[in-house]
């Protein structure tokens, strides 16, 4: 990463999400690149992002559509003139029931289920001169956290979806969320392997008992490479836009890293500088997310500075009491380590390219 | 805390950040009470709720004002018509003096500093006609986050503040969040005489050398007990609101629990339910902080239910496998454990009283 053009970030009221613009570029047009070459279809997971203007540079670069966490984000996207959106979370409640009918009537989307009431649910809310709701089976291939978790479980659902002239059965999805962070090669080789056997039994099973699945849908940045042989036909791949840091450890056979840069930061101010080897910074824990590893990726820090948590308002970098330390006033950008988390913490990114800032919004942080 | 009526909250889309108003109110007045009793004037930090409807119920029940610890916090709330306001985190850049400085003459503010350069950046951005900017100085009273170290340096600030036409000197602010969560009741005890011993000593000196500190603001929730000797003319805590799990550890000399009830809470709805022992709902990382400890105080979950955070959307219910489980679409409420970072994750509080529900905003979520 080239160091920073800290003169065009002085404006900026700390802390701040920032973009580095040219690494989110080049990560983007390096995945459109590997799905393309694997003959796969790309369609990106925006819950990591949560903004417009990157789901539009996906989508130029040749994705599908977009994947959503949630309905909220699903509306936000639908919104602001995107399609091909995939909501990759079952849902529950009439209040959701209606909210998807509504989408689908005006923008289009598809949904996944894992449970029949749940599709009851939907064709209470959908209306007869409705266009029909696309339908995907959530498998569980490992994660245990949602999907069907038995073909018989899988072909029930697709066959309650084919019957209903008010849905369409889209396909499946099948998310080895349990795979994507495993450090040993060998090891995440052979999780996402038995995570893509599951989906395909599915898939199998599901075409021979004439239902065949058009859209089979997972992967993550951490198992894509695997994940090219089958069976899936599109990658949700999301994290690789800013590359959470934990990513950086997982290499391939050669102990190659991904081949994605970090281009997520906070920028932060130093505030307080009145005890020996340490300065007290404006970014904490409610600037950047706690639950991946502390931030250690620094500009604008002496070389072996460490950052650590102070509280919802304040971090702590530490230095060698040899080096000379920030001075008051100075600014840092910290690299974000969970970048999901970190991006809902804050309402807009500060996109910077050589001397230029942008402003990109960041939509759907839960306002239910 | 009561049972709540599940059928006011039918309508709510979830995840939902959700307040028990009575509770709410209870604790609200049992704090003034004990301000009252011990003599002490109450500031209460609004860094925990960052809501106008709370800050006017503090009001209402006695306090001389709120505590912020952002100038973005402190310009949310000056909007809303409050008054009363004390930044209590030091700030750094010219962007935030000038904030500082327009805030003042439209509405009044108290900042505190602990470096000099900051009162010449402050100054620089006041202007002739402006009302004198209240200066407090922060002291460093243990919790080594920000604030001066030496009674000299105070000494320094607080004549630096005293002797410019443009600046009023306030007092003292210092903070022992060091001592807040231990849980030992003699241990808390010796390390809040400690800190405020510190203070005292700050305190004595510059009245000594003719700075008489008018303010000496400080303590917490978990601390205030002890705090009411001295030398603290103002409390400053916050969490007493919502009641973060943590401080249900805290005991008195006598055992009894801090006199405040839980009455924040995310209401979560349960979205899959294919796996035996465990149900999938729709709160994870995105909707409780997750740097506190793990969500253990349920309603509407199975006797013996345990939260595990299962990714940025959702959360895993396990529960003893004899028990009849949630069914589909069945809510929960679940006790937010760390009530400050998690209240920042929501744009807005559905708060309950009976059957009613109300709405009020969260302010001043990151934006710059």
């Amino acid at each position: 990463v080239k160091t920073p053009n800290f003169n065009a970030l002085a404006d900026l009221s700390t802390p701040a999400l920032v973009i580095d613009e040219d690494a989110l570029l080049r990560n983007i047009d390096r995945m459109a690149a590997e799905a393309r070459g694997a003959g796969l279809c790309l369609r990106p997971h925006a819950k990591t992002h949560k903004c417009k203007e990157i789901a539009l540079l996906q989508l130029r670069a040749g994705a599908v559509g977009i994947a959503c966490a949630t309905i909220a984000e699903a509306e936000a996207f639908s919104g602001a003139g995107i399609g091909g959106i995939l909501v990759t979370s079952p849902m529950m409640g009439s209040d959701k029931f209606a909210r998807v009918a509504k989408l689908n009537r005006e923008g289009g989307v598809t949904v996944v289920v894992d449970h029949v009431v749940q599709i009851e649910g939907l064709l209470a809310h959908l209306q007869p001169d409705d266009p029909p709701l696309a339908v995907a089976v959530d498998v569980d291939i490992g994660q245990n956290r949602t999907g069907v978790t038995s073909i018989a479980h899988a072909l029930e659902l697709a066959r309650a979806s084919s019957d209903s002239p008010r849905l369409s059965f889209a396909g499946l999805q099948g998310f080895a969320g349990h795979v994507q962070h495993i450090i040993d090669f060998q090891e995440r080789k052979a999780a996402a392997a038995n995570a893509a056997e599951k989906l395909r039994k599915v898939a199998g099973a599901l075409t021979s008992a004439g239902q065949p699945p058009r859209l089979i849908s997972g992967s993550g940045t951490g198992a894509y490479g695997f994940d090219a042989t089958g069976p899936y036909n599109e990658l949700q791949v999301g994290s690789y836009v800013f590359m959470d840091a934990d990513y950086a450890r997982i290499v391939d056979e050669k102990g190659n890293a991904l081949p994605y840069a970090p281009s997520l930061f906070v920028l932060a101010t130093v505030v307080s500088i009145n005890r020996p080897g340490e300065v007290t910074v404006d970014a904490g824990t409610k600037a950047l997310a706690t639950n991946g590893p502390t931030p250690f990726n620094f500009f604008g820090a002496p070389a072996g500075a460490a950052y650590r948590f102070a509280g919802d308002e304040h971090g702590i970098i530490t230095f060698p009491v040899a080096q000379q330390g920030p001075t008051l006033g100075a600014r840092l950008l910290i690299g974000a380590t969970h970048c999901d988390p970190t991006v809902n913490l804050h309402a807009r990114y500060h996109v910077f390219s050589g001397g230029k800032i942008g402003r990109w919004n960041v939509l759907a942080r839960y306002e239910n």
